[in-house]
């Protein structure tokens, strides 16, 4: 098997999500990390390539000559890791995209929607392929409620309660993760573009549902901050399902506590990112079960996106890293993508955020969906 | 110890609450049970009363006549229980508090507004007790919650999350359980007066705030139904908290899930009422500890309100007594009643679910609550 | 229904056991507490009954003196509840057996082979039914369990993991309950005798195996202890099956965790009494269930022993009063007692006890069960 | 940072481990896998290593041969992991020592206590370091637990609970796995040595306690295996601490069960290698702490073998790689192994192992510890 070549923008010393990629990317040895953007900073820039094992010549501090050179090496990346804060994903998305490199771009996709719209051209444009990490939807168990929902395991759907609450922001906090969060210029939103997305990502890649309206109050606890920092949030779905939606980062106790629970008139469904390996399913009338990754009772092919047996726990790199394993195989047309969320969901996230905005400031207005409704 | 004299309006043979509200009552010790108008069917109500030991002089088909009869004994009872469906709370209610009989009247408080405005004048002009069981608050570790919020634990409380989530009205439902519940004539309303005004209860039991406004969608979900079986709220409370509150009876899974989570700006307490003898307590930056009923490190007087040590487990039964025990010692004068759910909060139940009505058929809007604010 | 009439001997103030027995009598009301020798300090055992509401006539300083009076009573009582310490439960057991008055007996049996042979002689010499109190058997779960080991559920049993660890003794305690429990002349030994025997009944109540014989490890952690506060025992069972059981009261953490794990070769369940509303059962290969107290899946009849709906947790106190329950349709021959534990469990749990220090004693030599083998 | 350079024998197509082993070298970037004798069939050798990207000339299908020729190399691999069935271990083990290449072996050390002694040679003759992958101590919680038993958190130990649970083995099963774990001349033993010996490993591991004798009741449950799949244990610790271990394979509804419990006279705590991002410690006289990995309130460099922030579940193979990552420390003298398993804990395992068997077969006679006392 031939190893594919990756880039990366961002994700030099002192950044937290760029690393994890590259465990996401190592993980199953489909990828080898051969050039880098890192850093703006050229001496950081530098010396995290080296870091890293990446060769000086492909050691870049410009992006888009990154793009250039890259394009034009035989051995040149067949994708680039775009690990930024929001703000400045649109610009090397655009560039990669016009060279002709698949993207793999950390979520919500901007920071405003005239940069997601300007991703959007480029990509529809260019024959290179756009994905989106929402990451979570890379546990096997959420695949599998997908697949639950799709055959009719809960029959029609009626309600879906997602969360997404944690509490390091309970306080003011400066760290390098905590300053471009809370700084709306570089973010865009808060907790709703930071996880409120995610939370939204996996109940509509779940249910299969389209999100007809939202009704959204966001607030601000802590003193000073400039982006909400909990947002409570009122879900139609097509179909005439209806949901909640709890994205904070000042709930107390929770680390990073993603929630989906979906009922239909046949069914239910209740898993927790803190505790991925199993989700509890309860057929109306019948004991509630404890499906578990790769256990027993999942059917054909249970130990799809799985590397080790039932009981062994695999976690968030692991979930983290199906993205990355069917980014290679889509690349290669191993797979069909249908997976892995690209533009349109990325453009969905954008939506999300700025519908949770405008209605937050309207008291709570109902704001409908333009894209699909 | 002399024991109390309880007399019963309802909880014939076939009933649920009242045989509850009877365990309750005897639990402790402190109440006898001696009369009762069981039914409305005379010869029910004689079997009924028969079974429970109640002499047949003062088994009644009239609760007009009980009030009168009782009132004039010289052994006649202290107190009544009614357990009727919600529309039959205020007659009877009434005229136990007009003869000077203290009531224990199950929740919520009526059918309708005006019901419950005539119970209130009665209970104004009566030297009588009226006490409401939401029994929940009867639950040791949630009277500790509400000492903690009080005290500061938690800091300034910031979000506040209530769910109460059941299933057992997922289909179409005949029994005598479900067919009073879903008729709008007797109860008012569906899943919000049934299940959540106890959680709007308990939310405002324990954290003190005042609801300024909510904002609801209710939803009813099986063909036929007349009355909400979901409801979604969002809540405005005094002092800039804001809060969720979810009440299902189709979600499927779930039993009796009423949860409450608090969030402050010092601290957070999760506590599920399937699992009442534990609560999950984090002060901020420590790690989260585990609070059982009458365990360890709750302070002086954790055994207060339990029977047993810690690790016998107590339950729905227990907290109920809780009730009834205070009530007895309320109306002795042994305790000053200020933990037991009267007349106001009995009302706060009834804006709770007027305003969530009113709000839902205005497409979500804001109503706020006169009561206090 | 008319009530029966039950006594108790010991149970005075300050006692623990004796105020949970007279709850557990009270929950469905079917036993009134009419006459006590409470203590055998005269002053407090009529406090004790002017407090229980006994008339002061049927308030006895003696226990024999009761037996007789009672007996020759029109109105005497049906059965009398043991509750004194261990080596207090013959004479009085004894005394009423001979006076033919039913004995609801606290656990263990006695604090001496001796006793336990002299009330095995009075109780087959005598018409009147005898119970020990292993309350933990009336758990609906448990019983449950039981039912579905015997349908064979489980398929033949091979393992039994129990275990009953506590840590209110894990330093030197002083107070009534500590006293006379870690004293050997009143208990007869410690651990083993006052939790351990609890696990071993559950364990041959749910499996149905005969244990064949033991090899047990005693130990006394704390210092000046004259009993054993930890104990490790192997079982061997009939059938071949194998087991393994942990009592301890110096295990820091645990409250009251009493746990039975049973594995067959087609299915395996576990329950823990902290949470006894639930049992999960696994059919090999496929998911495992959350099978709950009168919930979906357990088939007809499955809300017997139960008084409320699912999710409205039952505890320690409505178990207890399963068979206060059971005991009063037992004696009014309503059911078969076929579910009480009598005699032959109490001897069962003394020869547990012998077995145990004699295996210590001799370097965990294994112990052959001479009562059935 | 310059990765190190790792060699493999066994692991071929249809193994198991070994790609557990590739993907903990994999995963944090530390070792490139460059040479192989990945099965003794030539052909799937050849394969096999292609897939890996191994080149053609550092496939080999003689370990002695690989350990000759990558000796000899100026690029030669710095480490071989050896992930071959139990009897084929001590052979290639001490040709890599020979060779003066560094070995990483999987447990448990051999098949035979003779080939353990031959391995134990060749390590104290070589410059080459031993490690042994009990993977299980690589878990951050694991390793937190034995700092907190070091510092005195427990107070001094006095029971220690061990459990190590699965079900995969239930009934007769052929595959790669079961097969040569069955066939004792490959494996050694049954459960005691695949599993038994992890729990052996982290008790001692987190513990510090050196086992001074062990009593055991092996169990074949299945018809027809060779080998125990159930093993009751008893232990006796040096300083008077005492422990139970119980490990099998027939235990229906349990995929992976290691569990320790350990308890102290001034605390205990709780780990399950299900849910291994939590710890249960209770400091006695005061609630429970659930402790997180990389969470609040483990003092400082709590993050120490950690890759993301709590909440983010990391899991077995993370473990696992937190053994590959310390050995390239190790190797490079960045850390003193402290922490890894070498030789001396692996005889510890095959003295567990044989002393299981000696004592089974002698009805649980108790067998002392030789190695150490």
């Amino acid at each position: 098997m031939k190893k594919l070549k990756l880039g990366m923008v961002g994700g030099g010393q002192g950044a937290f999500i760029g690393g994890v990629h590259r465990i996401a990317a190592r993980l199953d040895g489909k990828w080898d990390l051969v050039a880098g953007a890192l850093s703006s900073n050229s001496q950081r820039a530098a010396l995290s390539a080296a870091e890293l094992g990446i060769a000086p010549d492909r050691s870049y501090v410009s992006y888009h000559e990154m793009a250039k050179a890259e394009a034009a090496r035989a051995d040149g990346i067949d994708a680039v890791a775009i690990v930024t804060p929001n703000h400045l994903h649109a610009d090397p998305a655009i560039a990669f995209l016009n060279a002709g490199i698949h993207v793999i771009c950390d979520k919500p996709l901007a920071a405003t929607q005239d940069q997601a719209l300007a991703i959007k051209a480029a990509a529809d444009a260019s024959s290179a392929k756009f994905i989106l990490t929402h990451n979570y939807t890379g546990y096997p168990l959420i695949r599998q409620a997908r697949e639950m929902v799709a055959r009719g395991d809960l029959g029609k759907i009626r309600v879906i309660q997602a969360e997404y609450a944690q509490d390091w922001l309970t306080e003011v906090t400066h760290n390098k993760q905590a300053d471009w969060r809370t700084d709306p210029k570089q973010s865009g939103a808060g907790a709703i573009g930071d996880i409120g997305t995610h939370a939204f990502n996996i109940l509509s890649f779940v249910s299969g549902l389209h999100t007809e309206a939202l009704s959204a109050e966001l607030h601000t606890f802590v003193d000073g901050r400039q982006v909400d920092d909990n947002a409570h949030i009122m879900l139609r779905f097509s179909g005439g399902a209806r949901g909640m939606l709890w994205a904070s980062q000042v709930a107390v106790g929770r680390e990073n506590g993603l929630t989906l629970r979906i009922y239909g008139d046949k069914g239910g469904i209740e898993w927790c990112q803190e505790d991925p390996n199993k989700m509890i399913f309860t057929p109306f009338g019948a004991p509630s079960q404890i499906l578990t990754r790769g256990g027993s009772g999942l059917g054909d092919g249970n130990d799809r996106w799985t590397r080790i047996p039932p009981g062994h726990p695999e976690g968030y790199l692991e979930g983290f890293g199906n993205i990355y394993n069917d980014a290679a195989d889509y690349i290669t047309a191993s797979n069909d993508g249908a997976l892995l969320p690209g533009i349109e969901e990325a453009l969905e996230g954008m939506w999300f955020i700025a519908a949770c905005l405008e209605s937050s400031e309207h008291d709570t207005k109902w704001i409908t969906n333009p894209i699909h409704s």
